[in-house]
């Protein structure tokens, strides 16, 4: 079930990817490679780093499979009608909940203590919008004000990780944790929730 | 002669690296920064995935020379005469293609399959490209409509492999590949060929 | 010591990432995630290319928590006063110096010769501010004119390469490397000291 979600995930990214390139009035090829990167980008750096070779893409082609999937039937679904702008919404908060979620769990064996775990499973959740929002020239998603993107993230997975350490049984950690992933994101979108800002005005 | 191949590639980026920083006005070093990461940048994130180390310029600091040397170059020839602007046009072309086959060769004997193979090569070629856009502030040229960038070096990594299953003796498929992506790049700059855009119109 | 001076580093680079992600006016924990991205992205790098394993931050977590509790020390601070502008520029100049020259101690027993330990030093000082200025969606300090940023890393390095081969005795090479970054980036940024800078006027 775990794979599924991931897999899910992984497509959901896809299509937020395909919708940012082709916004940005990308070729049909160049669209299947912002998709990628942005589906699997994230757990390509936590893989680098926990040196957990190979990459999980490299060891299952599948997930680019599901990738390159989702961004053509992304484009055709786009052809024919408006991509419907609170379902993406939806579908990236519960992509961010499962990668945040997920990625945790792949730091967890490794032993690291709670302060890596955390950062991992952001990263994961985190850097493959980062990195579309790069390439597609727009400021990242997780910069704009009241978005409570990594906030989302970051507070699942101290979730998560207080109910495992409360030994709730598995899999309620996991999917309290990606609810409150879900529940925060949405929140921030729809009733325009956000974390105190600190304005600095340096000059 | 790979390898002097791949040294013409490196000393290809680090010149259009040279002539983005230099546009930018960077002062001498931060030039030949910028030279060397646009060179090397596809490379070592192709040998970082595949778990490859020491990652290529590092064994081969030789690599780091022909970048310095070429960003140098680079610069001592626009003092007196402006770029030639077809002149660039067409090595980034070439180098575009000898790293994208070339990385494509690299990937193959690892086993992972075409999929990877194709991506790896891609990576490759139009890494180094992006991150020198990235740091140049400029948008990405894989993202400028109608530039068939990540296209050529797709097209050609599948020509590559296509024509050495059907058992073409070596080295004739990694010319034809190479050819491709050189032939595609200039059709695109010269006569504005470009695959179908997708237009998404969601605001 | 030079632990010492690493977690120094460490907590002027996460400030400065803190204040570039207040300046967005992003949230609490988005200025957190930046401030950390921006503290150890450089030595992520550089332990990623030399294979060193687990990344410096895996292995000792402290640098995230004096990264975290920098950021928020930050953001206390600048609700209370403007932010100090030329006692931030000192800060970042001795960080700077400190990861340049420490970068570069770490590359060198990997035996890689000079122009790659040149390399990885300049990374680690540099890259971590790169990262946050492109997730800042500003354009990257070392590409704006006369701030002989990279340079001053470079510059710092080879003086201290230079030295310890004369055999000056520990700890002379590495005190005066770290002192010539500093110098340049407060020569630089007080009387606008400055590389020549080659113009290119291609179009």
């Amino acid at each position: 079930m775990l794979y599924a979600l991931q897999l899910l995930g992984v497509a959901v990214f896809a299509a937020s990817g395909a919708l940012a390139a082709g916004r940005r009035r990308m070729d049909l090829l160049g669209v299947v490679v912002i998709a990628i990167v942005t589906a699997v980008g994230g757990g390509t750096i936590r893989d680098v780093l926990l040196e957990r070779h190979p990459v999980f893409w490299i060891r299952e082609p599948v997930y680019l499979v599901v990738s390159i999937v989702a961004a053509l039937a992304t484009l055709v679904y786009t052809r024919r009608r408006r991509p419907p702008r609170n379902s993406l919404a939806v579908a990236d908060a519960i992509g961010l909940g499962m990668f945040a979620i997920g990625g945790a769990q792949i730091a967890e064996p490794f032993g690291y203590g709670p302060v890596v775990t955390v950062l991992m499973g952001t990263i994961t959740g985190v850097a493959g919008g980062v990195i579309r929002d790069v390439l597609s020239a727009e400021v990242p998603l997780i910069l704009r004000k009241g978005e409570l993107y990594a906030t989302a993230a970051i507070a699942g997975i101290v979730a998560y990780l207080v109910l495992e350490w409360m030994r709730l049984p598995h899999p309620a950690p996991a999917l309290i944790g990606m609810s409150t992933v879900v529940a925060l994101r949405l929140a921030a979108i729809l009733w325009g929730l956000e974390l105190p800002v600190i304005p600095i005005d340096e000059r």
